[in-house]
């Protein structure tokens, strides 16, 4: 299973196509409205995402609600887009008419002056368009589609805040992941502990104020995966690396870790791994699960713990120095937007980018054609496992 | 530019391709042996470490101390093989002979039992061989090989221990990445620092004692890369995630993040983005270097700094309980080895595996056939950004 | 560079993402319209062909007519689909609904069948729409993008109809490859022999009214090629061979020959090669051509001369035999469209095949951040080369 | 799966790592070795080929006669290395050294003046070692594996000569693949005709007594493939266009077809497609052929049938004009070696490559992890098939 996506933020749409979903699974646009309502949500966000409501439109690959097996395509329309047809239109203009509009001050913390340099553009707008959070609505709508196939083979999956502006909230380990992923639907920094999601919340209200912006660990959490998925024998096959790089390709993310990550450099190699048990209803199992579910690139059956950081958005009424690429002279960067915490609908998003992952390691070692048998092999292996 | 590697840890070699490289870029064995020797040294290494020196056969794609532009083939040679032609062999032998050698007894934190349930190999030899940190070797010849291909454009690279067992080593602006290189490698645990360095080899040796084991963080540096490698445009050319899910799959890592990484969630915007300054020497720079070096999946042109976490070492003499995948009794998790702590090793391992993801990423963006029009085309782009 | 197709024949759209272009290149809709129009012309089209014209939106990548460097998505509406929102709607139907509409009758020479047996899908529907010629549509738009890329580089390229049912046009050696241009334009058949061509078109008139069909040869012709592209280093990088699996892949095409192709197999050696000449002005070229500008699955510089044979549409009015795969009945296969020769749109499709894999081999080798650096490079190699 | 080959053909040794095989397949030496031999032979080879046995030695993925799951290293040692160190040595030399051996001259047909122009090489050597059709031998090598897991999936492959010099074979349908394996073993030329065999051997003959050199068509057959291998969704998923690419990619082939292939542009749409019929023993089948095992990109359940066409060696004692790239002054290419006609050793390369994109294919589509759940799944499916 492979995708690409296209699409400028204030262009006419984000654009996806999955390709090598098997044929008849379930497939609904509501399954992917679902997700892309969700991204939008949080404290803190922006007024742009309170007015516009991201739709997706299925343009291929989906037949009478089942996937047929051909490239699915998805489109999520920009409404907006005819307030920007002048600025952002796919046609020729006269010269004068673009130097008007020129985008020539670079932000700190953004992609303006490396895409600059790189591809060469004199006006950002050519590069901040493109590498502007609008692309992980194209996504999440992937995401979205492969969270559909993992839930018809019952394996769920839930991103949530761990972490915003220092406040850190506490291990939930007695939550199943049904309730994780109903209290923090409910919660606007989807914190799965209320009390210190109100911290997050006072903290992300002072941060606005003061024209800040902070940033914060989101956590990605998956069960029903059995063990060995992904694989040691080869590095680029090894699932947590997949991960790991899908993660870290999010816009603004920092670092990746799984299970207690970097605190395993603060341990004993005795409270570090975990233990292997057996019974006779669940086979292999694990006393603990520090490796956060991983154990030589390959899952172990227990349950996957991923996080990752975000660091704060960069664009801040708070300003940074930077230098206009033309005139040379220094600035102070400009505000494009308001959100002053994009950390919870991060977590939506990174949801969607490991759900992508997980469901292409399954389809690359499962027979991938029809869904039925996908399931029924899945099921067949998971028993086997058990009895091995 | 692409590699696989092959090879169990007893087999007869270790067995690397590189297909993509320049012609007529300059390479000798001495060149990827001096790396091979580094990975082999480090305070708390087994005495396997210590007998054995890897040394590598150039078998093709070099002629005369140039690369050709054909694929290069390196080969490591295991001397111990003759010993474990019986166990290895990959001649097929009877049943009998087989069952007497058999390994049932998983070891928590290995590959071994996902590996076995994966694959249904019931003697999980036919695992522990390829999942060994002997495939590293390979990894790190394909990581010399990119290490003087960047050396020969002006950039370096080094990987050295910033944590073991929690004692951290302060931040060292102020060093060169030549005095990096120098003082990592007179560090018996590539430590910058030495003073931290005797306290980390202490606990290397009460851990050793103890027969536990302890793990670490590891950090690469890179100086020397133009602005505007990787790409924003789409999620899998940003390079910091190629290098993320590089590192990740580093046998025994656990996390990866960049520059401040995950303390961007505990920081306001105005104290984690790099604010922008120009000279006409210089043309644009920055104040400081939180981001590590990339903004947008693209480097800025500051060194770009990567952190790595490794767990301890599994294998113990103070035991971990697992289970028999035959008899399905509980036993204590045997050892295999007497390394207590590999971070300095890995730090080797880390900085070849992130040289080779830079690397490639060069010969994916320039002109890819000829060594010196490659050399060229770099230190043109250097010059036009500067004038940018 | 690489790209996605998506849609069904009476789905919504056709929609293709480019992936990896360089920003800042020349790009218009009229230069995808152009070559969409030329897809749907030729003697012997039916009439769906003549009634619905198909014309190209620009989605994303373009800004003000150049290039962003970002993905291109490019959508081809159906403008019939308001027909078909019933047979193929996104949405869930009953499922007395879906068995009205039931394709059980599988055509010989189509996927019907085989896609049947692959996916398990009853209704032969769910196959039929996506492995329908309609798809070529998003192939010629990523060709036609191909293509202004290949044309600003000052490469021309051109698909004409070499042999339909058996009727052979000569070659035109004394053709300049704009005469080749022109006159296959103007050419209801595509060919370049005017009184060839009009017995060709004879042809196409008596299978229609005989019901039945034909098939043919298309060549491709591409001048201004540097030589040099492709590599024989390894063998998925000859650019033959790449050329050849996507001439292959095009819908009904049963083989693929370059230069004088299984000629080859009838000739000696002394007849078969292009001897090496040399001058001042011109640098290395050949006597002849016989090889088709391959040598070593690289370019040789001389024009790339490649054929690809179509055969007949296998939907005909003259029935062939099949069996209902519901009630394993016989039945004489019938009819879904009434084109008896779609040779000379197939050469316009095979065009723009050949120039994507081209492209993309150009984008490989050389810088393809920039486009005017790209042009830089390329008129410097060709130079270089000229002076070797 | 994907394979890489290393090796030039005067070094050390040819290489080549496969990765992606299930475990617990059974592989032997002896499996490649027969491979190995049975491309060295043949009427009208060289002496080298006499002389030199090639025996493959695996060094990695293979334990007592099964494969790991790891990746597969096999290495063929190239013998005549010892002389020809001073040639091919990967050490550096005096500049006076090489001058003293530098390759100038290049020959027609081969890969050395693009490639010079390519890489910048002017010691042409530095091309032929690599373009030489010694990398073939990793290629088979390669194919043997591939074979191996066909064999065991009851799945029998086989390549032989159709035409030399214009000398063709008539179809021998009545003959099944054991009696084509058997028959074309035993033939100098792997001509399934006797008498059209010794034409063939007499055309050779007469055509080294002149000097010159002839080529031919190879023809792969395969039986035991299911229908519905490859995929029509997708154009790269299409499993003839991959054949085609690779067949092509071989060293000196020129064209690729499927079935009745170029004849298709000369019949009539009735004379081509195949017929569709049943009976309740062998599920759906054809009538007839033509279409060479393919229908929409995907197998049809039918024999593969799929033939390329190789060139006439390019080095003549017939000598072709060519060029001195250093001197610029014409010359008559020299001769490297005396094979007349390679074209049955094509036979058996082209068979081995056209196994490996086979066995690919169903190693995507098809569980891959354990040979004996993947050959459970393949005779499950064949089952389903049947009843569908």
């Amino acid at each position: 299973m492979r995708y690409l996506t296209a699409g400028e933020s204030h262009g006419k749409q984000q654009t996806t196509i999955i390709e090598g979903l098997p044929a008849r699974m379930p497939l609904t646009q509501d399954d992917i409205n679902h997700s892309l309502l969700r991204r939008q949500k949080g404290h803190g966000r922006g007024k742009r995402m309170q007015i516009e409501k991201d739709l997706v439109d299925i343009v291929g690959g989906v037949r009478h609600g089942y996937t047929l097996g051909s490239p699915i395509a998805l489109v999520v329309h920009n409404d907006d887009f005819k307030h920007w047809i002048d600025v952002m239109g796919e046609d020729p203009v006269e010269e004068d008419q673009k130097i008007r509009r020129v985008v020539t001050r670079a932000r700190p913390g953004h992609a303006d002056l490396n895409g600059a340099l790189k591809y060469g553009h004199r006006d950002m707008r050519n590069i901040l368009e493109r590498s502007s959070a609008r692309e992980t609505t194209a996504r999440v709508a992937a995401g979205a589609v492969a969270k559909t196939l993992l839930k018809h083979l019952d394996i769920e999956i839930v991103g949530y805040v761990k972490e915003i502006a220092g406040i850190k909230a506490a291990e939930k380990p007695e939550l199943s992941i049904k309730e994780k992923i109903k209290i923090s639907e409910e919660s606007p920094v989807r914190c799965l502990d209320e009390t210190v999601g109100k911290q997050m919340m006072d903290a992300i209200d002072i941060a606005k104020k003061e024209g800040d912006s902070i940033g914060g660990v989101c956590e990605v959490s998956i069960e029903g995966l059995p063990a060995g998925l992904g694989s040691y024998v080869h590095y680029d096959r090894k699932l947590d690396g997949r991960i790991a790089g899908a993660v870290q390709s999010i816009n603004a993310f920092k670092g990746v870790e799984f299970g207690i990550g970097f605190e395993a450099a603060r341990k004993n190699g005795s409270d570090v791994h975990d233990e292997i048990l057996w019974s006779e209803e669940r086979g292999f199992y694990r006393r603990t699960n520090r490796l956060g579910g991983f154990e030589g690139g390959m899952t172990t059956g227990m349950p996957v713990i991923v996080k990752g950081v975000m660091k704060p958005i960069p664009t801040l009424y708070k300003p940074l120095q930077s230098v206009d690429i033309e005139s040379k002279e220094p600035f102070n960067a400009s505000i494009e937007r308001s959100d002053s915490c994009a950390v919870p609908a991060a977590a939506v998003v990174m949801e969607h980018v490991v759900a992508f992952e997980v469901a292409k390691a399954i389809l690359e070692q499962f027979p991938n054609d029809q869904f039925p048998k996908l399931k029924e092999a899945i099921d067949q292996y998971r028993e086997e496992i058990r009895c091995f």
